[in-house]
């Protein structure tokens, strides 16, 4: 049912893609020449001033683009995003976080990456904290929480790596680990001694600069660079002009762009641009906002940074300490004013966040300064991953669209990914299927809240049917719960499904248990705020889908029906064993999801492939056990439902090729149960 | 403008290809079944007698099929496409050509095959003519004529091959380049001996059944092979016994299948194919049929079979033997009796026809017989190859569309062919643009024929515009004369181009020279007999375009109009000398053509590729010159006129993005024109 709600990063509009200048002819310095070579004609490369659009970097260099281009930022790296958004007038906002310190704070940061990357950051930024074992395997370190947000949650990100009290060795460990996970950004920092006072190390670093230039030493260009900038000073500088003159050093030995330290005046940190150009640095400099959220976390903040807060500021706050909304309130009216005049100046291409790991004041903020994108294009039409090796990614199976993260858990180790067509993939291997723990996997419920909405005791089948039932309908169940998530969509229904809720709902009170959906769509407008995906100017379609558990009983009836409707509906029918029934070629996957945008070739980003639902149906019939069954006791009347729902229903895919028609899929469901209920001798 | 009638070969109902035999649940014998594996699972693969259906048998030799199987035909061998005809008792029909004399000859005979092949035949076989030196590469010699009909005119083909008065060494050269250019299937045959008398060669072979081993030896199973029947004996056999037992030899030595000498009589061949099964004949045997076209072929080929023609038809044809009408109409007549009887006994599962290279008398048995193909389905829009190497091929780029033969010729040497996408294939390398005398790239039009229809003498670059015009209008122009061909298009209109007739006609007065256009298409069921394409069930899309030649003023006027339709229309203008502008990405295909069909993937087998759009211009600027200039006197002011188009138009293309619309591009061009009349500063 995709009842994920999609979050689609960083998508942006096509007018920051192609820039479709149009020239004059004949003048020769406008057009496209052709130079004769050896092996015939050539097209020369023109620069993106010609009247040929530049489109992505990344098509010069090859001779020909292996994917079609839907969305440049999905394929630049991060300095050339902010190139283009600075050459194209669009301001961009970033958001810095910290990593938590248990497991279940992780499982919240994810969920809270993917609400705010549903505003559209330009990259998110992850600090390091030596104390936390930040290059750790563990779910809560630095290093972790970075790659999570890069591959599962499909947002640029950069780590920040701090060099006082490491080795070189240590640190060149730690990047390659980053390499390795995805992560192509590093912001180099010096960090805080253990100790109060700083000694310099031998064998290690002792400036933020000597970090810069080992990363460029030993991972040549392959990592964008950031460093930290401090608009009054670092407070361990001999001066304010000795610290610029160290930040251009930084620079100089390789760093991309400069974020600074909060400030509480935008006259600070104009005059700090003015003064770092004045020197020779011409890279982006981008703000650091701290809206202020609260009187203890202001204070805390201070006292790190060593700087001040200004009296004006400081007289405001301390009556209404105790105060936490309207503190908030203050802060943001305060950073809006700011952002404002840091935007008019003209010197300021994007706004940096300190969120503290808090969502409210910063989204405000950027709502109000129009920087929050609220109706978010999507590239394709499931999140897509950050990771370089996916770039090209963009086609998947159906199966996974509620669980995209486990998806890409389990294609991880791919070599090559799909692009273009699913049928020119390998033939898929996937993980094993030992991911239900896995921090980015788990569910956002806890097992109390899980039992609330699914039922602290069943009592028969039907049960079961009630609980999918009040899924779709949203309605309190009868101990007055609301069942928000199922196994197998850990979000309420997407707006997408809400489409079909009626049906939906009729068919699941009858044990059509339906885990997956979508309905057909004939060449909508790709802008169309529910179903559309992809560049403006663009029409999207889909085949309806329908895919549930149902009884064995249901199944053959369902089998008899369906031989009515060859070959308009093509069906998958398998239970836990692997016994497979179906009338679709047994090799060919079958589009469902399609799109056609203006100059490009057809984009199919979902198929219902036949390989791959033998692998996903492994896991749809594990998740009754290992979130269902798993919460009642061993031998509960309860768990022994679900086992028997686990070895005796059927997991059921159908799709309806007739996508200009009116879905069919109903009336086959509809055609099942009149069977059903007719005399016996019917089904014989 | 697709002027060319597409011949779509061997384009057969979905029935043949996709037994969706639904099966009862739970019999074991009748599901798929996993098994575990190492790697995780994997699907076992299901016979042909599966609930999961067969497919072609292509997906059987890897994991995943390459191509959406839009026509199993299209992969299979020629054994296995007669098995499953025969699987699932669709009757088929093959034909007999032989080689011509001369090279005009050989353009007929081209001409013929895409004529004939368009009604379906299962294959044709070119018979090898010792004295005719058939192995060279003489464009009138047997293999030469075999792998046209093969790679331009994508029929499934058979080549003779007689191995007397020949060394081993030089049949397995003649096989090697068969091999090489493509051809799959052999006849084997024993050949008549260049004098009367019969004797052994030493180190040669001396009977068919030596050919047979000796292929299979040399080339294993790559070719399938055919040998020859005497439903009557051999005229040299001993007895009919002692043929049958050496009809048996050749079989067991290998040879696929058997293609029967003509008879008169029904009765013969079924006792024939009664007596072969009886010696343990399996494979199937073809009938030979051969409709009585006129008395003195009839003679002279009864004088080489060593047949005797039955009294009975003596009697007939002997007073009307001057009459060819009355002895071919006799001839139908007889055919079609004969097969009747033949096809209702249920021992045929499909004729032969000795064509003697002419059309109208087959043609009529098998329109009487219900076999010829009236409304062919094609797999694709243009016209696929059978060369092997070119099975998956499956897009190209829309300028060749009327000259597709040359579009084979000049990627003949690729290693791979684009399938699915077009940005998956490398860097295109057309072959050079040597081949406007190539005899399968000859005009059928004489050049007598081509000054009549395009102008005896030229008075001004209008009298070119008034060429186009009435090619499209079809009526004849000043001097009497219907233009029936261009350059660009060696056929009449396409039924598609119709569509768009009247609009190319205001155009064309104007001099806007179109050569290539198609409409836009918003999901036309896939059976349209106009622009469908593909599997039944499916349906089709089209982008609409418009390619044509016109001066640099017009594009002076064009390039301001195109402004107000972006981003809705994509364009490519270029000159002879390769000057290009273009909004278009310099790398990335437009695709402009694409079909949806049940259980399968995207299909879009036509781009607007922006590189093939330079070589294309290349071949587009030359045929100017090439097929049109030099009709003239050098120095002629025809001559001259059609080098200043040459020298100074441009050619271009234009896709309306919005294929849902209305059609965009007419009103692009009234935009130009009306710019064009308005006061001359709207143009600065």
């Amino acid at each position: 049912m995709k009842h994920v709600a999609y979050f689609p990063s960083f998508w942006q509009p096509q007018k920051t893609m192609v820039d479709y200048t149009v020239l004059e002819l004949p003048s020769e310095t406008m057009v496209n020449q052709l130079q004769r070579t050896d092996g015939g004609w050539q097209t020369g490369k023109s620069d993106s001033s010609g009247a040929s659009n530049s489109g992505s970097d990344s098509s010069k260099e090859s001779s020909r683009c292996s994917t079609p281009v839907l969305d440049a930022d999905r394929t630049d790296r991060l300095r050339d995003k902010m190139r283009r958004r600075m050459e194209s007038g669009d301001r961009w906002f970033s958001l810095e976080f910290f990593p938590p310190r248990t497991a279940s704070g992780a499982v919240n940061l994810i969920s809270r990456f993917d609400r705010m990357g549903s505003g559209g950051p330009l990259f998110i930024d992850i600090t390091w904290h030596p104390a936390g074992d930040p290059g750790s395997d563990k779910e809560t370190s630095s290093i972790m929480i970075a790659s999570t947000a890069v591959n599962y949650c499909g947002l640029e990100s950069i780590l920040h790596l701090t060099c006082c009290n490491q080795t070189k060795e240590k640190i060149t460990a730690h990047l390659r680990k980053a390499k390795r996970l995805g992560l192509k950004n590093i912001m180099a920092l010096r960090g805080d001694p253990m100790e109060d006072k700083w000694e310099e190390e031998e064998g290690g670093f002792n400036y933020a600069t000597d970090l810069v230039k080992h990363i460029r030493c030993e991972f040549d260009d392959y990592f964008d660079i950031c460093v930290a900038g401090y608009p009054t000073g670092h407070p361990e500088a001999e001066s304010y002009e000795d610290d610029l003159m160290h930040l251009k050093e930084k620079v100089d030995a390789g760093a991309d762009f400069i974020i600074t330290q909060l400030f509480f005046c935008a006259d600070t940190f104009l005059k700090f641009v003015r003064d770092c150009r004045a020197i020779g640095i011409t890279c982006p400099i981008l703000p650091g906002i701290f809206p202020i959220q609260g009187y203890q976390s202001l204070r805390q903040l201070v006292k790190l940074s060593k700087l001040e807060v200004p009296e004006e500021i400081k007289q405001v706050i301390e009556p209404i300490k105790d105060n936490d909304a309207a503190i908030r309130n203050y802060g943001i009216e305060l950073a809006v004013s700011m952002c404002k005049v840091l935007l008019e100046s003209g010197e300021v291409p994007g706004l940096h966040f300190y969120t503290l790991n808090r969502e409210v004041a910063t989204m405000e903020v950027l709502r109000q300064l129009g920087l929050w994108i609220e109706d978010p294009r999507r590239p394709l039409p499931w999140a897509v991953s950050a990771h370089p090796k996916r770039k090209v990614e963009d086609v998947r199976p159906i199966f996974w669209a509620s669980r995209p993260k486990s998806y890409i858990y389990r294609t991880q180790d791919w070599d090559e990914f799909p692009n273009g067509r699913w049928g020119n993939s390998s033939s898929p291997a996937f993980g094993e299927l030992n991911d239900y723990y896995l921090f980015y996997l788990k569910s956002k419920s806890s097992k109390d809240a899980l039992l609330k909405m699914w039922g602290e005791e069943l009592m028969s089948e039907e049960s079961v049917f009630e609980v999918f039932t009040n899924y779709i309908t949203a309605q309190p169940n009868r101990s007055g719960h609301k069942v928000m998530c199922l196994p197998w969509n850990d979000d309420p229904l997407a707006p997408e499904t809400n489409l079909l809720k009626d049906e939906l709902e009729k068919v699941n009170r009858r044990g059509i248990l339906t885990i997956n959906s979508q309905p057909n769509i004939n060449g909508k407008p790709s802008s169309d705020p529910v179903v559309g995906w992809g560049p403006a100017g663009g029409y999207v379609f889909q085949k309806a889908y329908l895919e549930f558990f149902t009884s064995s009983e249901n199944v053959t009836a369902l089998l008899k029906v369906l031989k009515k409707y060859e070959p308009r509906v093509n069906y998958h029918i398998v239970n836990v064993q692997g016994q497979n029934t179906t009338n679709a070629h047994d090799m060919q996957p079958n589009a469902v999801t399609w799109g056609i945008f203006p100059g490009r070739e057809i984009v199919q980003p979902t198929v219902v492939d036949p390989v791959s639902f033998m692998y996903w149906k492994d896991e749809a019939f594990a998740l009754w056990i290992e979130q269902w069954a798993k919460l009642y006791e061993e031998e509960s009347p309860s768990r022994m439902i679900i086992q028997y729902i686990h070895d005796n229903y059927y997991l059921v895919n159908l799709v309806d090729n007739d996508f200009p028609l009116d879905n069919c899929l109903w009336q086959v469901i509809d055609d099942m149960f009149e069977l059903l209920d007719s005399p016996p001798e019917n089904l014989e």
